[in-house]
């Protein structure tokens, strides 16, 4: 036996002082120590321990007195006030932010005289002389060239409300970029990719603070108006979590433990992404499939409720003054067929394809502006992006309104009452049906016109989306990809419609689409257009549907969706497997480890694990026979974040690892307060200190922050285990053994890198430290 | 440096093939190597491992041929191609059971003389005789005392029928548990917690067996058509998983991986609550949230596809002959007022302290039933339940009828056209509304008397479900505690609806409801309700709400349900945390590691472990001393499922660990085919043999069994890590050591045990091997 060799043998009671370790140092009076420091990656394992020795704290206290009770009963409940913070904070941003683009995009086209804070839907609803056909014209309402000359018809009030157009634009989005640039550089983007790297463990101070939320808001307004190729949907989910981040600092309970903090943002991207759409369940499920790390059962419960609550709250704003929740409220009147699942899936090819082409040319644009002389002008590429889209989107009727109008326009079926361009059918007038049923008709020239028009406008929004995403401004993607499906399938519908109606004696169509009846909705192309370009851009799937189910708010429709959005994820995971926010993750190095990777190489632990062959050996320090000084050598040679401590040089024999920031705060800590500790004292770890000659100086006792239950693996273990384990328990680092002797160590970052390797990428992208 | 003690260093080629250790024992030519016995637990990492080998092997061989090509993609496919048949089988047997379930249940008070196998409605339905108002009365559907002495009328005929109905009903019952108990007596209960326990990695052969299922879909159409208090919900989460199983043992990737086969059973759970309720997305979350153990996101797009797939092939059968997925479709026409929301909240309390009860008081009674003589007679027990259930039941409407449809009407908004007693209101002939739109009115007589009925049904529900829940039939809980709350919200909203109507100048009620307008909604009191019984019973909260979400079909709702359900949930769980399924699992003793239960002791690994102090030390190998026979004389000495390997009984130092089932199998494996193995041979788990005298027998060499990355823990590591570590990974055991040293075991019993031990529980109550 080897007994004695340098583990005192401990008694019960010292057993379980053992695992309040922790808490002992916590108490200490040297602040800091268990914190991270930034560009650090979490330890989720100790994390929760450390919340679950501040729960047990409080629960024995609560028996103490009356106060304690109630104090322990607030902590309880902090959670659920936390999340009904942020449904509040964020359903008003949401509504504040749609109000003020529904004004400020207007502004772009006129003004309104009666106030000119009306947008124009406003203006011409409070005026009395509307009639009920024509809601868009008012005299309240005028048009720039309208009010400057006097003259609203004509070759020179187009060309002057053409320029003031553009002007607003470049103005709204010069605003905007000089904004980030100066306030807040990390408001940039949708924050996606960025959050889900954070909500994996990964530390980015001020990425969701105060300043980022205002500016992120501001900024936001701006570059909608702007009339860029950019949606509000992705930044939302950023604004979001900002708020959650903001309230987190409220309760130490969030603003101390960097795991609880994680839950809350989990439940804040729901809400985010809840207030979008107005899907709160397809917001939880967003963040459940999407954007998420851990997810315990409690985050679901919580995350549903800040959904709910940021839903209702957005609705009592009621920014799109329909009382509707939802962004983009349809309703069809006649069912699908199963013929149309052809044409449906064809669809979710194309958004399959528009997914990879977008995601390949995106990615390429943005290295090239990470490695070349464009990343140093973002203030100019912005004004060229916007101008550019400004000029080639105004004389097109479908590009020049905002995005999400498009989209509504695109989704709703032609009523009887609609007068929209696409609307117009050649009426058969011997025919009078009720108003919510109107039978297939030829379409009329509006429609071809309509169709030439949208077809400009695809090639248009495919292009210019590629440039908007990524620059130096807030800028979601949901919205373009949406639109560029939301065209393509009503070309398509409108294309299946027409053909059914003059050929309805084909085999095909004869049974569903007798003449006079109704049989294709274009409007329903649409819908499942835009679901599939969505798809193969985000490769999201159930939650896509569920969003989408919550637009219609019918089941009918879950059939066509789900082939749509199937097929495009199938199609566009045969060209790649990375969505656009893990491709931009990794664009960025960000550690991120995916968990939808699967890890399937035949690698070992011992190959990852450093030091590798021919490095110097591991650096480790011994249980009791290190002195002060090699230890502050240590961490000035290495910048390793912690070190393993083993028994003795020999035997290798692990007892435990301490990190370097606590072994920093520690010695600096004794050298001021505790006497006779100098550079010669030894550093101990047992519990006993060491037989030392009496000449020595006092020996200083470190065992307080010493992990005493690292985690191990063995040299065989297989890197699928190994990346499973890192995943799954979200450790920081983990020590490789054989039988029983240490043999080297493995951080996140080393798995990272293996993994990388292992896909042929650089290894050396990867931002950490 | 103790370099060398037996470890042979490991060439880099050797490593690689110690990843593949497990598919090379995979090709040896023994059988069952890496199966699990009865009653035992499986390892998730392992069968992880297995599966991603399997995984490389395909792809490898893929490349060779265009024949293996095929096969790796149709081995890509066969998940899909599982959930495609789940969802067509467990959808037609869903539909074939509502359809034989309409036909019996109405079978005990009459049949249709056109043709026998016509439900009531049915009959009525083709009948041309009948008038739209009196759908119920035709000509065709006779009575059985009418049928059998030409009376339809007087106490007579009222006797007769009584006495038919509970004979019909005694037969059924009868028949049920008797099959039950000669064929498959798995087949009872409602099964989703041992569902549960299953999805947890234990092993249950048989369960799922094709018996069970036959046996199962047959007896649950014959309780529920007996008029016992239960539904058919929760054992269709069963059947659907039974299907599941059978359709994995088409596949190999399935069928011979437990991980693997789980996932399947996952999503075969939510188009189990998909069919019961035509919720399919309520069914996804439902097997998130409840029953899944380990829920990948691959797994949430296969069981939304399973549970669509479900849901369209019941529709497609459409049993409920209203082309509606949904078990109960309600639409109502008026919103809800901010005030509604306190008696909403009573609702939700109500909901709590029923869910408390039911549990308590049926936890009582079936542990009496396993304790005393009351087990030993489960036939006349059903028996008696079914005549006293008949007897109580029958002259009371509201519980004669199915409670299914029950429920539905209590649902039910009053229309126009609403011939329910329950919607005998006064009229007042000077108002003319549309039809849809019935504003508020005096309650008639009708309404008194069925509130009397109601209340008496309420009392009569709550008893008989108590004692029926349990017995050896299948039986759900989800619609008796859906009726239960379903009437007492009906009862308030009804009371509410009074009030407001007679006393529409109180303060309260001035806002929102003035005279002839329509203002409190008794349906949706009852919908409510029943959220929150159901949620105070199963502890459900976001799949509660989806489910109840996808009946309505519209957002509006979501807040009382949600107000009512979390109430709920908070009222219950502060009398106790566990769920019915919970409570019934510890009842049995499955052992469940329970992913809620927060462990919050402060109990070290070393607490736990086994040895304990003074036990006899632990039953280890040596990697090159042990001989044939000793292993045997250990392996039948001790009754462990695996035994640690070590370099030497003296320095302890862990080097892996092996399956007691994998070890007899090759011990007899090698006895019979390998010469020269005997009793004093060395066993040996070393890569090369080690240094024997010349007359020593030939040595065996088992290292391929060997688990070289066994897992371990520091016997300083909180129990709160271990058991997070048991969760996540799954493992079935777990190694404890302090400073390389081996020193003991915890096996997922231990773990439990202690769980059990800390909660004040017997420990030995948990059945395990």
């Amino acid at each position: 036996m080897e007994a004695g060799e340098g583990v005192s043998s401990a008694t019960p009671t010292e057993e379980m002082n053992g695992a309040g370790n922790l808490m002992d140092f916590l108490d200490e009076p040297f602040p800091d120590v268990g914190t991270y420091e930034d560009f650090h990656t979490i330890d989720w394992l100790r994390e929760k321990s450390r919340d679950t020795d501040r729960h047990r704290k409080i629960t024995s206290k609560s028996k103490e007195s009356m106060w304690e009770l109630i104090k322990s009963l607030l902590d309880a409940w902090s959670g659920w006030v936390v999340m009904l913070l942020i449904g509040l904070l964020s359903g008003t941003l949401a509504g504040v932010i749609d109000l003020a683009v529904d004004w400020m995009t207007d502004l772009k086209e006129g003004v309104c005289l009666s106030a000119f804070w009306y947008s124009h839907e406003q203006c011409c609803w409070t005026s009395n002389e509307t009639t009920f056909d024509d809601r868009d014209k008012c005299p309240q309402w005028q048009k720039w060239a309208e009010l400057m000359t006097g003259n609203a018809e004509g070759a020179g009030a187009y060309v002057l409300n053409y320029f003031l157009y553009i002007l607003w634009a470049l103005l709204f989005s010069f605003l905007a970029v000089s904004l980030v640039r100066v306030f807040a550089p990390y408001a940039c983007g949708s924050g996606i990719p960025e959050i889900k790297t954070i909500l994996s463990g990964f530390i980015i101070r001020g990425y969701l603070g105060k300043w980022t939320l205002l500016i992120k808001t501001v900024t936001l307004v701006l570059v909608v108006s702007s009339g860029l190729s950019l949606g509000k949907e992705g930044p939302l989910v950023h604004v979001a979590c900002c708020c959650a981040n903001l309230f987190c600092s409220l309760f130490s309970k969030y603003s101390k433990n960097e795991g609880k903090r994680r839950e809350v943002l989990s439940a804040a991207a729901a809400a985010g992404v809840s207030v979008a759409f107005g899907a709160p369940i397809g917001g939880v499920l967003f963040s459940l499939e999407e954007v998420s790390y851990y997810f315990p059962l409690k985050t679901l419960w919580r995350s549903f409720f800040a959904a709910l609550v940021a839903a209702f709250t957005l609705r009592s704003i009621n920014p799109f003054g329909n009382s509707r929740l939802v962004l983009f409220y349809v309703e069809y009147h006649t069912p699908w067929y199963m013929a149309e699942l052809v044409p449906f899936i064809l669809l979710g090819v194309f958004g399959g394809l528009w997914g990879t082409l977008f995601i390949r040319a995106n990615i390429a644009w943005c290295r090239r502006r990470k490695t070349t002389q464009l990343g140093k002008y973002p203030v100019l590429e912005v004004i060229a992006v916007t101008g550019i889209t400004a000029v080639l989107a105004y004389p097109n009727p479908y590009t020049r309104r905002s995005t999400s109008e498009l989209i509504s326009e695109l989704f709703n079926d032609c009523g009887a009452l609609e007068s929209s361009q696409l609307c117009d059918y050649i009426n058969n007038p011997n025919m009078s049906r009720p108003v919510d049923d109107i039978p297939d008709r030829p379409a009329g020239p509006g429609v071809y016109s309509a169709l030439w028009q949208l077809a400009l406008a695809l090639v248009f929004k495919i292009v210019i989306t590629i440039f908007t995403f990524g620059m130096k401004i807030p800028s979601g993607l949901f919205i373009p990809s949406m639109a560029v499906g939301a065209i393509a399938g009503r070309i398509v519908g409108i294309a299946v419609e027409q053909m059914a109606y003059h050929h309805h004696d084909w085999i095909i169509f004869k049974n569903w689409c007798r003449p006079g009846a109704d049989c294709v909705t274009p409007g329903l192309y649409a819908m499942v257009g835009a679901a599939a370009c969505l798809g193969g851009v985000t490769r999201m799937t159930v939650s896509l549907v569920v969003i989408m189910f919550e637009l219609t708010g019918g089941l009918e429709y879950i059939v066509p969706l789900m082939a749509a959005a199937v097929t495009s994820k199938w199609v566009a995971d045969a060209f790649g497997k990375e969505s656009i926010y893990e491709s931009h993750i990794q664009l960025n190095g960000y550690p991120y480890l995916n968990v939808r990777d699967e890890f399937t190489h035949r690698t070992l632990a011992t190959d990852v694990m450093r030091p590798r062959r021919n490095d110097p050996p591991l650096a480790v320090l011994t249980q009791d026979t290190t002195t002060v000084e090699d230890v502050e050598t240590l961490i000035k040679d290495t910048d390793y974040n912690g070190f393993p401590v083993v028994v003795s040089r020999e035997s290798e024999r692990l007892i435990g690892f301490v990190q370097r920031r606590d072994l920093t705060l520690a010695i600096k800590n004794a050298r001021q307060k505790q006497d006779g500790v100098v550079s010669s004292s030894v550093v101990y770890f047992t519990e006993d200190a060491p037989q030392l000659p009496a000449s020595n100086p006092q020996p200083l006792k470190l065992r307080r922050i010493l992990n005493l239950s690292p985690f191990t693996v063995t040299d065989h273990t297989p890197m699928e285990t190994v990346v499973d384990i890192f995943r799954k328990l979200g450790l920081r680092q983990c020590l490789v053994t054989r039988s029983g002797r240490l043999l080297g160590i493995i951080t996140k970052k080393d798995v990272l890198r293996h993994m990388a390797q292992m896909m042929n990428q650089d290894p050396d992208s990867i931002m950490f430290n």
